[in-house]
């Protein structure tokens, strides 16, 4: 049923992988989902279309997969300490602030930005506070397991030993000895046992909001426990991908490892994936940098480096013509490339749907169907794959054309691995500016309007033609004559 | 801030009652959400649009309203008994059902159909599994309180106990008398205690896929106890509002009474709100009777009882003409007036826009506005809202018409308090069958291609009337000449 074999770039081993999941043909995906006490940004956007495209291509090719993305929201917020302990406890809850009424709002937002750039909700999408009890269990096995320690009331685990007996820097190929060089000394103040010792579960203070009954005492998870803990939940112990940020990488990452490793004797993932990151006009993106804009001040224009607002299907097909391990540049001449570019494959899309068949095609359909898939099995090259469809396109134009030609049975053929590569795969969708353009009652009249005017000229009725450009021009509609008939085009 | 007074009307002690909230301007208000193991049928969506009204006006008035809607998504989906335990564990994860890939269907569905209505999410939307914590710690003191007993790992809550001190059925006025009289008598095998008992944590058997760990052992919460879980920490042990439909008065909400009661010491709601049910022709709508559409089928008239589809915010209008407390009754001649009744007030809307104001008005807006309060004052009477409303269409209309006339500064006001009452309050919106209609670009390009045929019907050119009438039929256009001009519309 799968017949595509992919080769996965893996981070752990940094080699390209044959991909061979561990129940074929279930595929389990993990991904780091957003934190949800602030507007999500570009970055994590660009890090679930990249991971919406992998797992779109792996059920694409026959894969059943379960794709479990995660909801960070235990923010850990504080009360307002000037108010003193008595004062707070004397408001009422209403009064008081309410962390989870910060997270609704923000995975509401999340939430409408991901339908905007149109990628798939995940098969699960479990949050932290959801999976208390699941990260004290966890935790409860790691000091079982020898692991970890308890101090006040706080959980942490221990680097040192495990690193006598596992890789704790494997993921990003570092020795103990090099990462405790990166790290302060501890001082009389600190709990811990050693430097690189991060915590599974925190003793909370009076002043914090979010708090849950523990074996340890009042308190909250650590921040790395609820990925290890709802990974093995949904996918179980030992899952095929797990994905996300490279920043994640270092910390976050290496501590899931060892946590699952601690806790389950095993490693918890066979490939290790991750994205790069975004940079503007070639700086990297950051908000003290000032060049950090939000996905609605990319789609308004609304941003002082922006010339003007993209629609969300540029900026999908923007981010598809860099693979997800290079750094994506944003610039505006880019982005009007891509919006170009992507217009331009829409409408060959729309040409193929009316193409006249001959006998016999003048071209190898199977040998392009070839490359497109080529292209997703090479570590999913959305880049490669866009490249063979526009050397589709130019086929498409030159039948056209009647340059070149295809039977009907390549004719059905193509518009599949059109429409299949196009909507299916790279998640692309007929864009809501463009769709004004494709309705089809503004078609229907701009046809009239069209012949209306055809009819004028014909009959020198020049101010009933200037009449329809201009009144067309308060609709922001242009016309362009050719010599196959008149093109009207809704500016954006 | 807040300057009106409502009344609402309490199921706990069957009368209207002047609203006076707890904490001012703060109003908790709690509404039993969807269990999303299926598609959430029109009843729930019902119950959900009429508190989103409620909601809607309160904050309207100036409450500062946290609302919490809960998600029930403890499904306890129990495993394939057929393969035994030990082929079962043997399987791995991924090839197992997953009851959360099922509650993500469902949340993701239950959401887009709110969002189709025009709801506002709620403030907060707790899960029933995210709160495991929650139930236990209430079961707990519920325990140490003395008004629950555990048997095999189950706790039960004891009803007879809780009586001797409370109303048990105070919430449906029913004595314990006549509610054991509904029961069936215990047998040999039962664990409780009292025919009325019922679990607040359930023993987990081997077959159950959704379990935590608790202090009796493996299991999963009872069905009453998630809500007075969440209710209590998110608005506190008393809040001011919990809505829901009336099925959920003499159970689920009878027993949120006893939990909160015994584990708080206080009555846990001010006022209890409840939605009444839905008929189809006069008959109860259910799955049984074959008469229970859903929303998806109401909006494409997919079903047999359906003449036609109806737009979400024509069913929205036709629901708001009816009071929350009374029977809601579907027809096909109901919801084809509901479209032209919504039609009619978007037109006048429409027209308010454009009225030309005179020096003074021949009508007293204010007493207009304070029957708009007044109604809504009165347990958010929206079909009395909407009879105001239409008297104000027609005066609208007499304007417009220059039979009545407006001042600049009731012009004004008319326009807000029209958006206001339709858009915030009534959460109406324009329709999306509509928008096509109220397209600026179709407008536009419409209007010229008006100008173009009186034109030409001037010039008597009527092969080019004739083509613009033949082709806007094509696009399902049809024009209408009217003294003040032409009119267009799109069929639906």
């Amino acid at each position: 049923m799968i017949n595509q074999q992919i080769q996965i770039y893996n981070t752990l081993t940094r080699t390209k992988e044959k991909f061979a999941p561990l129940n074929p043909p279930f595929v389990g995906l993990y991904v780091c989902g957003p934190t949800v006490y602030s507007d999500v940004h570009l970055g994590n956007c660009r890090t679930f279309i990249s991971f919406d495209l992998i797992c779109r291509y792996l059920k694409f090719i026959g894969f059943k997969v379960r794709y479990v993305r995660n909801i960070t929201d235990a923010g850990h917020l504080e009360g307002d300490r000037d108010e003193g302990d008595d004062k707070f406890a004397k408001k009422a809850k209403l009064e008081q602030v309410e962390p989870m009424e910060i997270v609704q709002k923000y995975t509401v937002g999340f939430h409408d930005v991901m339908r905007t750039f149109n990628t798939m909700p995940p098969s699960i999408e479990p949050t932290a506070t959801g999976h208390i009890c699941e990260q004290i269990e966890m935790t409860k096995k790691i000091i079982a397991n020898g692991y970890a320690y308890v101090v006040n009331g706080t959980v942490y685990f221990d680097v040192e030993k495990y690193n006598k007996e596992f890789l704790y820097g494997q993921l990003t190929n570092r020795k103990l000895e090099e990462l405790l060089e990166g790290t302060r000394e501890l001082d009389g103040q600190d709990e811990k046992r050693g430097r690189l010792d991060f915590a599974l579960w925190i003793n909370a203070k009076p002043e914090h909001i979010m708090r849950w009954p523990s074996p340890w005492g009042w308190g909250f998870p650590g921040w790395h426990i609820e990925c290890s803990a709802m990974s093995s939940k949904y996918l179980g112990d030992a899952i095929d991908i797990h994905g996300g940020g490279m920043d994640l990488q270092a910390t976050h990452h290496t501590n899931e490892i060892a946590q699952s490793q601690a806790c389950n004797h095993q490693a918890p993932v066979k490939y290790w994936m991750h994205t790069n990151m975004l940079t503007v006009n070639g700086v990297r993106m950051s908000k003290s940098a000032g060049n950090g804009f939000l996905p609605d001040e990319l789609f308004t224009g609304n941003h002082p480096l922006l010339e003007k607002g993209y629609s969300p299907m540029a900026v999908r097909f923007f981010m598809m013509q860099t693979h997800y391990r290079s750094t994506l540049d944003f610039s505006n001449a880019a982005l009007q490339a891509a919006e170009k570019g992507f217009e331009r494959l829409m409408a060959a899309y729309n040409t193929l749907q009316n193409l006249t068949p001959s006998a016999a095609s003048s071209f190898d359909l199977n040998q392009l169907k070839q490359k497109c898939y080529d292209a997703m099995n090479d570590d999913f090259n959305a880049p490669i794959l866009l490249a063979q469809l526009f050397d589709g396109v130019k086929i498409i134009n030159s039948v056209n054309d009647g340059k070149e030609k295809i039977s009907a049975a390549d004719l059905d053929e193509m518009q599949k691995l059109f429409s299949g590569f196009i909507f299916d795969v790279l998640g692309l969708a007929a864009d809501s500016n463009a769709s004004a353009a494709n309705d089809d009652t503004l078609s229907t009249v701009m046809s009239l309007v069209i012949d209306i005017r055809k009819d004028a000229k014909t009959k020198k009725d020049f101010s009933t033609s200037d009449k329809i450009r201009d009144d067309l021009a308060k609709a922001k509609i242009t016309l362009k004559d050719t010599k196959d008939g008149t093109e009207w085009k809704l500016e954006k």
